[in-house]
């Protein structure tokens, strides 16, 4: 599947409503699946999202404010009670492990698979993954405790062959994978093809950033730039730019100036505050400033293709 | 509201569905309220039911196993932030207390409103709650960890004036107290009038027991007999009863044994296991013994009304 793929678990602030989880989601780029955040109830959420708990491997924790991670002990129960065996991999704030340990001992449960846990650099811009195809890194945040960001994206992808040329010219398919990387061709007379004859420009690669809970940090484009999709919080409205200060948070109009400075191509809000029971205004406010802005709906997938780039955003199947 | 009503939140065992949610129940008696268990999400079950958060005041957490408790210190975040002033009395094993002060720190919440802790007696029956109207008492279980039922029961009920009496004996209302509470009456002349001559018998008292996670044990009516409601953990059905065993649960014929025992009027039964995809062959299982059995199901409200003491059940309003 060559795309990249965000289920919105929940995108709710502290306060939890029937209708408003706390912020989790499950992110899929090309073949890797990562957890973002686990508040209370994640793991019901996933089920109804009908995300396999097998594709769970990689977990990333925010900071330890109870509505982004509430729900990792009560998931690692379960997973611990469906006789899971692969490691888990967990990053997040240094208390992170303890955290774990502690409410473990205290339920008296005990987890037989792998957990590795990689504590965050609160300094600084920080590789925390890499896989073949991707890499992964962290870096801090302005919210009272230690928070982070996490930046997503896919290492450059090969170029394409050019089927006609390859025909054409019969490439024996040994040489094909250097070409691909950029190599020229000669061929048994000894004729150079250079590689922009032979192949198409690469896929431009795949970047999702994710920033919960923070103030508006100004310089946060010295850690990534142009974002395919781009999710920052947006807690407050403008009108209540003061409050945001005080909790340490961001508003609607601030997520939007932070999404232009890392040029971003699409903006995701959330984590509204439940003072507001509609989110029509929160998004109005976001596009003055950043038009490509959307509403991070828990309960929808947004997606994007590798060909089209158009933002896909789909229902997942009605609850129950 | 002359009734007591059981808002089932949860009646699932350890691992969490869709559709089914671990063990939290709303219990009403006359004008007080107790929140019996409190898996993950319960504050969400509270909201969908419809259940205000200024009827919580206490909270009784059967034993430390995860999905009998993770959702309590979510839920005091929550109330925290709704800015609750009035005390909370909560009731459970030893170590409640620190397994709520740990994961307060580790989150950096600060829970300004009275926390009072009771901590249960493991070996014996003991009051744990006496108002004017209510006497709740817990007592022992047998799961492995320390694990408690509990018993609620109204203190008997005055006996009622009758209205004919009154009205052609002109008693003063001075004297209406202590004839209710069972005193005889002289008129100016001299003339007695018994009490039975005066008053109606008194209605029964109602009473609710709740018993979860346990192996059946035998002398559970030692503890208490004759439960208007009586709620048993049914995990398994008796063709399972050796994994019963191992995990120290009881068989849904165990449970129909102990109601028996117990003398209850009408049983509940829950904490089912996932293995079964239905509750018929449980509510079967427990009706061979026990005809007067219902499922505690999700969703459901359970009320007697104090007339009638008919087992009224409703949905209820659809989630969302």
């Amino acid at each position: 599947m060559e795309l990249l793929s965000l289920s919105i678990l929940g995108s709710s602030s502290a306060v939890p409503l029937s209708d408003r989880s706390p912020s989790a989601q499950f992110l899929q780029i090309g073949k890797e699946y990562f957890l973002l955040d686990c508040g209370e109830g994640t793991q019901v959420k996933l089920r109804q999202h009908r995300i396999g708990f097998s594709r769970l491997k990689h977990i990333m924790i925010s900071h330890l404010h109870g509505d982004h991670f509430y729900g990792l002990v009560p998931l690692l129960s379960t997973l611990q009670l469906l006789d899971r065996h692969a490691p888990l991999y967990l990053y997040g704030p240094k208390k992170l492990e303890v955290a774990i340990r502690q409410q473990l001992d205290i339920t008296d449960a005990h987890i037989s698979f792998p957990l590795h846990f990689k504590v965050l650099d609160t300094e600084r811009k920080d590789l925390i993954y890499e896989s073949e195809h991707l890499k992964v890194h962290s870096f801090p945040l302005r919210h009272g405790v230690d928070c982070f960001g996490f930046h997503f994206e896919e290492k450059p992808l090969a170029r394409k062959m050019r089927k006609d040329v390859l025909e054409e010219l019969s490439i024996p398919v040994a040489e094909i994978r250097k070409i691909k990387a950029g190599a020229d061709w000669h061929d048994q007379k000894g004729k150079v093809y250079p590689n922009a004859h032979l192949t198409l420009e690469a896929p431009a690669p795949f970047s999702y950033a994710y920033c919960t809970d923070t103030l508006p940090v100004k310089h946060l484009h010295r850690y990534f730039s142009e974002p395919d999709l781009f999710y920052h919080e947006a807690t407050f409205l403008s009108k209540d730019a003061q409050r945001a200060k005080q909790t340490q948070h961001s508003t609607a109009a601030q997520a939007a100036e932070i999404a232009e400075i890392c040029k971003a191509k699409q903006l995701l809000i959330g984590h509204f505050s439940v003072r507001y029971k509609s989110f029509q205004e929160l998004l109005e406010e976001a596009k003055l400033t950043f038009p490509n802005t959307a509403i991070a709906l828990e309960g929808y997938r947004f997606s994007l293709d590798r060909k089209t780039r158009d933002l896909q955003i789909e229902k997942e199947n009605e609850y129950r």
